[in-house]
């Protein structure tokens, strides 16, 4: 666009606010998570951005919103992972699983410090704030128990009881925040590959369109996929 | 003791020490559950026991010294989970295993709320009880990834990676303390059985001493015996 006309400076006011408030959220992240919710203050954060507290103030109107927005991010970025595993099309639920394992583990370990500090401070949220993201995580629950029971329905896994086996994935991989370490001994990659393993092995998956050709001594159907190819007992 | 040696004073002393010490955790429990570490004072511990605050600093020297204790504690219930699992003489990996995962998240659900605190307010523990405390969840991890190394030398358990799995295992229940509620549809010991079954289906042990009767259209050897005998796909 060559015109005068508004639009590209709006987009571009639009663009410089955008960027002040990710600023704003990276510091209150890297705060929040070293020195906890309650000692940090909007000074610190301004501080730590070079900026006045003024500045914060036109893009966050208490250190509860920042709070509230850090938790919604690092739940968002669970169900994102859910929602795009469920969204594959012609996919059945152990396909489904592995795919969510892999993206869940993913999100998780990209997303380790807000994980973490949406755990620990979860209690410091308003009311309404705690309850909208509480529903997102119950949500996320919800979804996962229910890939489980068509699953089960569908005799691609043996899972007693749905709704503990969701909330144990939601355990196995959520805790992630705690023990990761970008240095670590195994690649962001590596580790959604082996825990989405651990999950279908925990569903005891039988996959029903591919056969596991490693695996000898029992029928390929109730070998668990994932296990098999990427070599278990190695 | 009929005689009027100082033993048995002393002994109620200490006994009547302990009691109050007890009763300051507790109600320190109470309040960093419901508040937080940070927001809660000495102050407040006293006024809910309806003590004054040199009752406590009697006992306790500082909020950071009742913090350490709480989270020893936590860590603590956990590790005795894992040493009576593994002093179980004669048995298999598989039969340590699925006593651990009974003990651990029967430890964790009983005490919820000290597991609740420990992960929360980890970082406001002093260097070195952080460290101490941190050493006992690392020993941990270390003894339960050693249990299903054996597991898988002895081919009970496939597992690709035992350490990641460890890992895994520790979150699945450890996470636990988010979900829980006394009132819940689940009993303790439900979970502790539903819990144990999963962590078995995750290691895919095969059981080398028992049979898994049930099972049909595959070797027993290969069906874990949990899912098999409580009746997984009902």
């Amino acid at each position: 666009m060559t015109t005068s006309s508004p639009a590209p400076v709006m987009g571009i006011r639009d663009e410089v606010a955008a960027l002040k408030r990710e600023r704003i959220i990276t510091a209150a992240v890297e705060l929040f998570y070293e020195r906890g919710y309650e000692n940090t203050t909007l000074d610190a954060v301004a501080e730590r951005l070079g900026v006045t507290k003024p500045f914060i103030y036109a893009h966050f109107s208490a250190k509860t919103e920042l709070l509230a927005e850090i938790c919604t991010r690092g739940v968002a970025s669970a169900v994102r992972a859910m929602e795009a595993a469920l969204a594959m099309e012609g996919a059945s639920p152990a396909e489904k699983l592995a795919a969510l394992g892999r993206r869940f583990v993913t999100a998780v370990l990209q997303s380790q410090k807000l994980i973490a500090i949406f755990t620990r401070e979860e209690k410091n949220l308003l009311p309404g704030d705690f309850q909208r993201v509480s529903r997102m995580r119950r949500d996320f629950d919800h979804k996962l128990s229910g890939l489980l029971e068509e699953g089960v329905a569908q005799g691609e896994f043996r899972i007693a009881d749905p709704r503990l086996a969701a909330l144990a994935i939601g355990g196995m991989v959520g805790w992630a925040y705690v023990w990761y370490r970008p240095a670590g001994r195994l690649s962001v990659e590596e580790l959604a590959d082996e825990m989405a393993a651990l999950v279908l092995a925990m569903a005891q998956a039988q996959p029903a369109r591919r056969t596991a050709a490693k695996v000898s001594r029992a029928p390929a159907s109730r070998a668990p996929r994932t296990a098999a190819t990427r070599g278990a007992r190695r």
